[in-house]
């Protein structure tokens, strides 16, 4: 395999104009070319499932008679692999799933489909040779008639591919279509096209601009690509096919929603966001105006979120190896929330619900919790904490927070305990408010594999309620989440009488603060000029700043937002700095 | 502030040939020019402290008639600072403790001396104005005579340089020493020496390489290091000083051991490791032999990890603001050496020992961790668990592994409800191996704030034990671990009978499986054509794959070999990749 671009290999390698079997198009179109983007969602080290993957999405595009199929950035190693890259047995697997995939093309009567997809390479670049790349194989006819590596490896925010890859420096552009009618199109990988002056093909040297993504959800992303793809498009002069990956990988979710523009900058094709899906669209003869293809519509932000969440939530159980979780159920918002996700996620069957009231927990939190399970058809437990908290005072002076955190640690171990009986997999159920204000006892609340709503803020928390049980009406169903889960002020409930604005400001003031402090990393003199008290301000910060050692061993759950805690927002633990009052300019 | 290097102004700022008042110099060394290594311990983004550590030991290279004192790498912001870099609230209190230095300098008459540090600084290259560069500065004269922006940002390893600097590309070149006897001195940050073709004068352009280090302790670095040196020092015909950090930061340590060779790669001064210290030596006039200076014995390899270990923890203590640490101990030799090692971090008096036994707990372990105890005079208390043990027995059904998870974990309870009153920090015992194996419990023995030998195998936890022993006898003391400890055979101690080796292959196989797959990145042949038993093998390396999720939730401990868990080596946990049987080369 080479990393230069052989499109002229490409052009050879077309042997014959004859038409695959399965190939059931009209005369009229018979000089577009089609294409299809895979939106699929592969498994990350799992090389061998993910070539039988794309040969499945293959084999359908052929016979929806398409003429190139593209998949998604690394979809042969799943993404991202992170060190993974940096093995040597990795690597030689990786290899060896391509080969699958060229012969099971050739195996299948393939031949002469264009298949372009995404996998580790090995750089040929003078001094970089052998070294890992991010890659676009373009395979036709039996093998690989032209590679290409990713120019531009993204190192911020989640991202840290110069770390693992070097990147390549040749451009590529592949002959698509029947002989006579040839259409060129160029090949780059996502984070090439974010950065202006990245290696677009000149004007007027493609029609088309094919982009491999593994590009992870954030609340608003959708727009940004497509204002982004319909820049390069006019740049380029060539319409844009955008494939992105779908599913869950640890702490991302890739939303698919793969989409077409025009050289105009016109959305021409989108497909769904959240499902695997095949989005088909003909490239026109030249001077032809293009085919407007199936536009899926966008999701309202809500539902986006929610459904965002869920994906990552269903990943994270099936890529695992799990069946079923289990959660503690307070009769609160956070947790009837994180049933509700896990029930659309994996089915309520297969969710365990633990109630585990103490003497300080409410007659409607159980009735709440007891009624969310009824209505999401859950494995529904009762466990009193009482037993154990006593046993722990009889032995040990706790009071105060020590002895609210002990009841915490209880739930904690009662969840552990029966996943590790039965296997589930255990959700801790905190937000992101929570979360940054480390309003949460580490080693109780915060015990689980997956925190589904780590980077949902306290709002959001109700909101997503809010329109799951409005969807669950609009479709004639009982609504999930309890009214009284809803609109009853949030307590923690491990002291009498206790509610969250004890210790906190209340919530729409608390997130307000947390969107500028963390989301948009805005200085305490950004703050004040916003208008917020300074008190409140100060109490927040320190807050905020305090916790970084919880967040260090929360489980990780799936970012939404801009800028979710962990991989995202990295803070040394020992750190002095605390922003100024005062600060000089 | 400019990022390009103005030697020129460096060489006009220098006012006069006038001496500082405390400088006792001898007439035949006038024309010597006298280098200070200030080897300090900074803590990050604690910038005003770190300012005025800067002037109280630029006051005393001062005193020792240093016509020039280096500090570490990003001395003033403290290192690493991961995305602090990224906020300018920050950057602008970095700028506020440069100015702290330059006028303190001004203000204590030391505006002679010439003063090297590193800090955060901002780009000026086009294109990249304003955005963050890992900067040296040189401070003469009341002002910033020059500045350096290091050209390359490590990203490997524990590194994320790349995330967060922009490169400079603008050598630096200041005069030094007396008008009489002007010597020339190149500055470079770090990497830039580790880098071939790296960004030093060219042969003959000065006479001294200047290299500002925030360098991470791990075994066999000092060699390493002063090898290195030693082939700059010939490539730029000039004797390099190197400068190093020094204390505990998060999961690293910085060593000092600073040292100058000369340009023949003569070591000819060195620092001790693990403590702050100013090393003096004088620049020779052109074509006179280098002196040599104080040269510091290089620590045995057993001390060398047992005092980094200390060292990171001593620092972890101090810097988060805690006096006091608690642990449990079982009478084996994790905690004991834990134990040992916190007394000499913290003293044993702020050492709080939990002996927690149970049923299982045999009567030689209650008394060897009350003869440790004894022996490092902690605070030591006994808890029994099998009231909360039976507690939970009583309402829940916990056999087999969910009940020795529960010892595991009612032990995490006790600690964390003690420090919670307390405000002990929590510190968990466990070591690599069986970090690497997943054999150890969370939210039970993996609770804690700090983990002081996850780097440290249990083969090196045994040899440090007994080093430290023999230490004690050299010293005349009474060796702090029970012989006991030592010599018996590991047991968890959660079932009757039980043995680490009913789990585990012996530690000296283990240890060494782990050392080629994890700490050498070996794959299976490899490790097969190493003659380990392929049986022995393929278990290891399942076990050590299935754990990235529980490593994950693991507090941060000190990096001590080439390959540490967490930052130094990022795997998805959601990854099926496992190292192929029969791996087609």
């Amino acid at each position: 395999m080479r990393t230069v671009c052989r499109a002229d290999r490409a052009v050879r390698g077309r042997r014959t104009d004859s038409r695959g079997a399965h190939r059931p198009r009209v005369a009229s179109v018979a000089t577009m070319v089609r294409i299809a983007l895979a939106q699929v969602d592969p498994c990350v080290g799992d090389v061998d499932a993910n070539a039988d993957l794309v040969l499945e999405w293959a084999t359908r595009a052929a016979r929806e008679g398409a003429d190139l199929v593209l998949f998604p950035e690394m979809v042969l190693t799943g993404y991202p692999i992170e060190d993974l890259a940096l093995r040597d047995s990795f690597a030689r697997a990786a290899d060896g799933a391509l080969r699958r995939v060229v012969d099971g093309l050739a195996a299948q009567g393939l031949g002469d489909l264009v298949v372009v997809l995404g996998t580790l390479g090995r750089s040929t670049r003078p001094g970089l040779e052998g070294r890992p790349t991010n890659r676009a194989v373009v395979v036709r006819g039996g093998e690989v008639v032209a590679t290409y590596d990713k120019h531009h490896l993204p190192n911020y925010g989640v991202f840290d591919e110069y770390r693992i890859f070097v990147p390549g420096d040749a451009p590529c552009v592949v002959e698509v279509g029947p002989d006579h009618a040839r259409r060129r199109a160029g090949v780059v990988v996502c984070e090439d096209i974010w950065v202006d002056g990245g290696p677009l093909p000149p004007m007027g040297d493609a029609d088309l601009l094919l982009v491999l993504n593994g590009s992870p959800y954030e609340e608003g992303k959708v727009g940004v690509r497509q204002e982004l793809a319909a820049r390069r498009a006019a740049e380029a002069g060539a319409a844009v096919a955008y494939v992105n990956l779908v599913g869950g990988q640890d702490d991302l979710v890739f939303d698919g929603g793969s989409f077409v523009v025009g050289a105009d900058g016109t959305l021409l094709a989108r497909a769904p966001q959240f499902v695997e899906h095949l989005l088909l669209w003909d490239l026109p003869d030249d001077g032809t105006a293009p085919a407007r293809g199936r536009v899926a519509p966008v999701l309202e932000p809500d539902e986006e979120v929610y459904r965002a969440v869920v994906t990552g939530l269903a990943g994270y159980v099936r890529k695992n190896g799990f069946r079923s979780v289990v959660l503690g159920l307070s009769g609160g918002i956070d947790s009837a929330l994180v049933a509700a996700m896990a029930a659309d996620a994996i089915g309520g069957e297969n969710v365990v619900g633990v109630s585990m009231p103490s003497r300080h927990s409410s007659e409607h939190s159980e009735d709440d919790a007891a009624d969310l399970a009824k209505r999401l058809g859950l494995d529904y437990r009762v466990q009193p904490i009482e037993p154990m908290v006593q046993a722990f005072h009889g032995e040990l002076d706790l009071p105060g927070v020590a002895g609210e955190n002990l009841q915490a640690r209880v739930r904690g171990m009662i969840l552990m305990g029966i996943s590790n009986v039965e296997g589930h997999l255990v959700l801790a159920t905190g937000n992101k408010s929570e979360l940054a204000v480390g309003y949460s006892t580490i080693y109780g609340d915060a015990v689980g594999g997956f925190a589904p709503i780590k980077d949902v803020d306290k709002s959001r928390v109700w909101a997503l309620a809010r329109w799951r049980n409005e969807a669950a009406i609009a479709a004639g169903d009982i609504p999930p989440i309890p009214e009284s889960s809803i609109t009853k002020p949030p307590s923690a409930e491990l002291a009498p009488g206790q509610k969250d604005t004890d210790s906190l400001p209340p919530y729409h003031l608390l997130d307000q603060v947390l969107d500028a402090y963390v989301e948009h990393a805005e200085g305490r003199d950004e703050l004040l000029a916003r208008g917020f008290d300074p008190e409140v301000v100060d109490r927040v910060l320190a807050l905020v700043d305090r916790a970084e050692w919880k967040r260090r061993q929360y489980p990780p759950g799936p970012k939404v937002t801009a800028l979710a805690f962990g991989r995202d927002r990295r803070l040394p633990v020992t750190n002095r700095w605390r922003e100024p009052k005062g600060d000089p300019r």
